[in-house]
């Protein structure tokens, strides 16, 4: 069986393990602190492929940022990363193939190859962490447009300038959707810049009734995008992933959005392949699983 | 030289025509006022077929409303036509092949076979009339969805309900860059619920300051769609196209929504290939011209 050495790169950390062409973890998850220097990544990323590249037929890299459409290096924003993250080239890290892929993309194919959105050819992928990430497969395939960029949730929730994005721009559903968006929206509701991310969960559990109105005003904000989405892409499901989407109420969205949209009926669901799926789905996609 | 009879439906005025694979008209175009009785509809496309359906390959229907993905009925809200429209059995009414296509979607195939997009692989119609459509092409293949009705430019441009909207809903894309959405806007900026399109625009062209600023907003929210857009399919290009696009500055658009998108720059074109765009990509499409 084919496998491949899979490397998540986030802003805080990097992982590895080897997985195979069924998705499975071979060897145990390494974690490394993702360094603030350019040579010091290129390090890490080397002493891992010489750990592992004569055992494995690809490597595969799940990255933050834009990814070209020739999956071998970043181009677009890379968030967190150092600057000069998009200089290196990826494909000569290796004498084995390299497969870079932007890690929402990669747990989209996850989840569409072995997750929730199995089986189903139309789906829309939302990441909801400290930022939003986004990954759409249309007809089996991953959208990527003309340079590979494709999937950015950065639509404007309102146009007339409210809140920054980290995107340079204002009020992308990225700012709303996200944990920063509620934390942005608690301060906003409760005129208290203090207030946190984990305040309005512990409300929420708790059953206070203030947290718990900032909480719906949040989910609101993801049902309006879900809506958009629905309406543009007509898909078989949204898959919900990320620290933030274990709070939200996946019955409430789907049938919200359902009452609204024009499109033919949707599903909102969980995803399923778990904190790895970045990896899994970029070893999926290096070795060509469909 | 293949060619299709080509019938465009729209909520007031029937078309048809004889169009070859090159997207040649072969007759003089003949008009129909759309009637409110589905018979009379039936008849009128009866009548039509019998005239042609010797000479021609294939009959081509562009229309209002989503159409399915075997392209043979109409499934989605169809504006101003019958009740009933959608029980219509168009496979049924010829010998002759049938294919049924949404009328922006055929009007992005003849931009991309013939018109502003052609050799682009990724592009993203707007057609600004008394609504607006969309038409969507993904690595030079028509966008559909999992029933045939994706594209649909109803994304929230507000998530508080402000204005209603044609679909049932509030605040979509349509309800502020449609010919009503600058009327509604007008409304909204000068408290004049009497004042028209036409002020709007003859004010626009006369530099009336009030006017200018009107259209200004309208404009800006075209903006702000496409940047949406453009951060989710990073197409090549957008094609604006419809009674409202000759108004429009295609230039600041462009300039406008590259300087904010995160994906590569694309560009924004008026459609060229007129006004019966519809008819001739429905004719392209039955043809199967790529």
């Amino acid at each position: 069986m084919k496998k491949a050495l899979a490397i998540d790169v986030g802003g805080t950390k990097i992982y590895n393990a080897v997985i195979d062409e069924k998705g499975e973890m071979l060897t145990e998850v390494e974690k490394h602190s993702t360094p603030h220097d350019l040579d010091e990544i290129k390090n890490i990323f080397k002493s891992i492929i010489e750990k592992y590249e004569n055992e494995v037929d690809a490597i595969a890299f799940s990255t933050a940022g834009a990814v070209n459409n020739e999956n071998t290096k970043v181009i677009g924003s890379t968030g967190n990363l150092v600057k000069g993250y998009k200089t290196i080239e990826f494909d000569k890290l290796s004498k084995k193939k390299v497969f870079v892929e932007n890690d929402a993309n990669c747990a989209a194919w996850a989840e569409h190859v072995l997750g929730a959105s199995k089986d189903m050819p139309n789906s829309v992928m939302l990441t909801l962490g400290t930022g939003v990430g986004g990954g759409i497969i249309v007809n089996n395939k991953m959208l990527k447009g003309k340079s590979g960029a494709a999937g950015e949730m950065h639509f404007k929730m309102y146009p007339d300038k409210r809140r920054h994005c980290t995107c340079g721009s204002y009020d992308c559903f990225e700012a709303y959707a996200s944990g920063s968006g509620l934390k942005k929206t608690a301060e906003e509701m409760l005129h208290d810049e203090n207030v946190t991310t984990y305040d309005v969960i512990d409300g929420l559990k708790a059953g206070n009734e203030k947290m718990t109105a900032v909480f719906n005003r949040w989910q609101d904000d993801i049902l309006a995008g879900i809506i958009g989405l629905a309406n543009l892409f007509d898909p078989d499901c949204f898959v919900l992933s990320g620290s933030m989407a274990e709070f939200v109420d996946t019955d409430y969205l789907e049938k919200s959005a359902n009452a609204e949209i024009i499109t033919m009926p949707t599903k909102v669901l969980k995803a399923t392949t778990g904190n790895y799926a970045g990896m899994i789905g970029a070893a999926l996609l290096a070795l060509e699983v469909k």
